[in-house]
C-alpha cells in the first residue's frame, strides 16, 4: 500500500512541514520505498516532481524539503508496490488535461479486475490499476459533462458515483484535483485537519520538528491537510468514514 | 523570443554538461528571463521540471545542474515572454499523452493569427501559441491515425506537413518528443551536433567550463544535441535549414 498527503487552502501556501513528515515515510520510519512524487498547482498551471527512488534518498524530495513553493492544491504520494513495476511511469500522481485545466491524481489501495473499457482519449501511460482509474474518471466526466466543466456539485455528485464503482473492485482512497477543488475519497484510511486561527504550534510524529503556524500565517489562513495516517501528535484529526468523498474548497470541506 | 535546447541519445546521458551552458542564457549571457522548464523521458516515464523564474536565479536550475538525471530524451527551454503572461502554466515544454505515451513539446518563436479549431480532446491551458500549436498537433495525429501510433517514417511525414501549415504564421521553431525519437523543426535557427567516438574535449561557450567526453563515455555511446545557438566554441556545429524537419534517434539523425 502507500500513503497519501494532500493539501488545500484559502491562500498560497507552502507545504515544507508537512512534507517533512509525510517524506520520512518513503523509507525511513516507514516502508514505501518504491518511488514518491508531488505536484503543485500554481495559478493553472502545474509542477510536478516524481521519483521512482525512496523519499527519504531522493535529491528532488531534497528539493522539495527546502524550496517553499507555494500552492493552494498540492497532492503527493509515496509508494509501495502492489500493482506495477518500480518505474517512473508508475509513479503517482498523475497529470493528465480535460476541460482546459490540468488534473492531478494519486491513489492508495488496490483494485482487482478492474479493466474499464478506455475509448482512447486517456490512456494509462505506466501500469498500474491507479492510472488505469484516473484514466477512466476523466473519460467519464468528459462523457457526462461534454466539452465544458460542470459547477462543483454536478461534480462532486459524478465523483461520489464513480468512486464508488471503482472501490468495488477493491480500495480505493484518492485525491483528485483541477486547481479549484481537492477531491477525497475514503475506502480504508485517511485523516483531515484543519488549521486556522487561532494557530498553534504542531509537532511531527514522524520527526523531531515543530513549528508554531501563528507566527507564518495571518488570521485570514485556512489550510486543510489531509493523510493516510496523522502527521502531528498534538492536533486533533479526523478520520473518514469508510465509502466517504469530501471536497476541500477555500481550506475547509465544503 | 526564446530558446531551445534538445538531447537524443542511444543510451541514458545526463544533460548537465549542455544545461549548465544553456541556462546562463536564462538571465546572465543572454535575456531569457521569463521562466524555463525542462522534461526528460525515463523510460515512458517523464520527469517535467517547470519554473516561471529566470534559469540562473531557479532552485529547481540549480537541482538539474546537480543532479545526473540520465535520459535518451531531452527538451528544455528559456523563455522570453512574446505571447502570454509570465505564469507557470506558459512555461515550456508542455507534456501531453495521446496513444498511452507523453509527448512533450517545445517551442521559439511567434506565431500571427494561428487560431485553429480545437475540438477538445487537447487543449490549452495557458494562453501561449506555442501550447496552442502542441494541442493542434496532438489533435491532428490522432486525427490522421487514430487510435494507435504509426510507424515513424508515417509520423515524420504527417510531422512534416503539420510544422510547414503552422509555420505558415510566423516562426516556428520547434523540438516534439514521444521518448522514441526526438523531431525538430526549424524556421529559422536551430544547430546541432552529434558526439560520437573519438571523444573530444568540449568547451562551453557561457561559462568557463569543460568536459572531457572521452572519460565519461562508453565508445558505443551516441549523443545528438539540438540547441538554437552552439553552446560550444570547439566543435562543429551544423545549421539547420528554414523549413527542416529533422528526427532524431538513436544520437543522430534518421
Amino acid at each position: 500500500m502507500c500513503q497519501l498527503l494532500g493539501m488545500n487552502c484559502n491562500v498560497p501556501t507552502d507545504i515544507v512541514f508537512s512534507f517533512t513528515g509525510f517524506a520520512m515515510r518513503g523509507g525511513h520510519t516507514d516502508t514505501h520505498h518504491d518511488g514518491w512524487g508531488i505536484a503543485f498547482f500554481e495559478g493553472a498551471g502545474v509542477r510536478h516532481f516524481v521519483d521512482h527512488q525512496a523519499a527519504i534518498a531522493s535529491p528532488v524530495a531534497e528539493l522539495i524539503k527546502q524550496y517553499p513553493i507555494k500552492s493552494r492544491n498540492v497532492i503527493a504520494h509515496i509508494r509501495k508496490a502492489t500493482q506495477g513495476q518500480v518505474a517512473l511511469e508508475n509513479c503517482h500522481p498523475f497529470v493528465r488535461e480535460l476541460w482546459g485545466r490540468y488534473w492531478v491524481f494519486a491513489h492508495n489501495g488496490d483494485l482487482k479486475q478492474f479493466a474499464p473499457a478506455l475509448d482512447g482519449a486517456f490512456r494509462p501511460v505506466g501500469t498500474t490499476d491507479s492510472e488505469r482509474a484516473f484514466c477512466f474518471i476523466l473519460q467519464e466526466l468528459r462523457r457526462r459533462f461534454g466539452d465544458s466543466a460542470p459547477p462543483l456539485d454536478a461534480l462532486r455528485a459524478a465523483l461520489g458515483e464513480l468512486a464508488h464503482a471503482i472501490a468495488a473492485h477493491g480500495t480505493f482512497n484518492m485525491m483528485l484535483s483541477d486547481g479549484a477543488a481537492l477531491y477525497v475519497h475514503c475506502s480504508t484510511n485517511l485523516h483531515y485537519v484543519v488549521r486556522q486561527y487561532p494557530f498553534v504550534t504542531a509537532r511531527l510524529s514522524d520527526q523531531d520538528v515543530s513549528v508554531d503556524f501563528s507566527q507564518v500565517t495571518t488570521p485570514d489562513d485556512r489550510v486543510a491537510i489531509i493523510v493516510t495516517e496523522p502527521l502531528t501528535a498534538n492536533e486533533t484529526w479526523t478520520r473518514f468514514a469508510p465509502g466517504e468523498l469530501k471536497v476541500f474548497v477555500d481550506g475547509m470541506p465544503a
